[in-house]
């Protein structure tokens, strides 16, 4: 992460099933050198999807959850 | 999303340009029937990281990002 000028505090509400989601994913990328935080995982998240909106490449699964929702 | 039975809160400091790009997102995924809260970009963004982790799919490059942290 570039360094941090300004910060902001985001609050979301997330299920427990997600909290679960973001604990295995931040595992799965952390190893004996490097431990992920679950924020860490929440900021590539949000890089990620970025990305993937910015190249039309957005899974349309993850389309129909929002409409589903 | 499912149905919440149980939900966390969950804090995250990002920064402002992060931030941006969360707006930036939701503004993206909206449209005149349906507006897309940046709690919901957050969401969705963990569920895609976890589906790119699970598939093994995961952009080498926000991996370097990591790293770079």
């Amino acid at each position: 992460m570039p360094k941090r000028e300004k910060s902001k505090r985001l609050q979301v509400v997330i299920t427990e099933e997600q909290d679960s989601l973001l604990t295995k994913t931040a595992y799965q990328l952390s190893n004996p050198e490097r431990l992920v935080s679950k924020a860490e995982v929440v900021r590539l998240g949000i890089e990620m999807l970025n990305r993937a909106v910015e190249e039309g490449k957005l899974d349309p699964k993850l389309l129909k959850d929002i409409e589903g929702a």
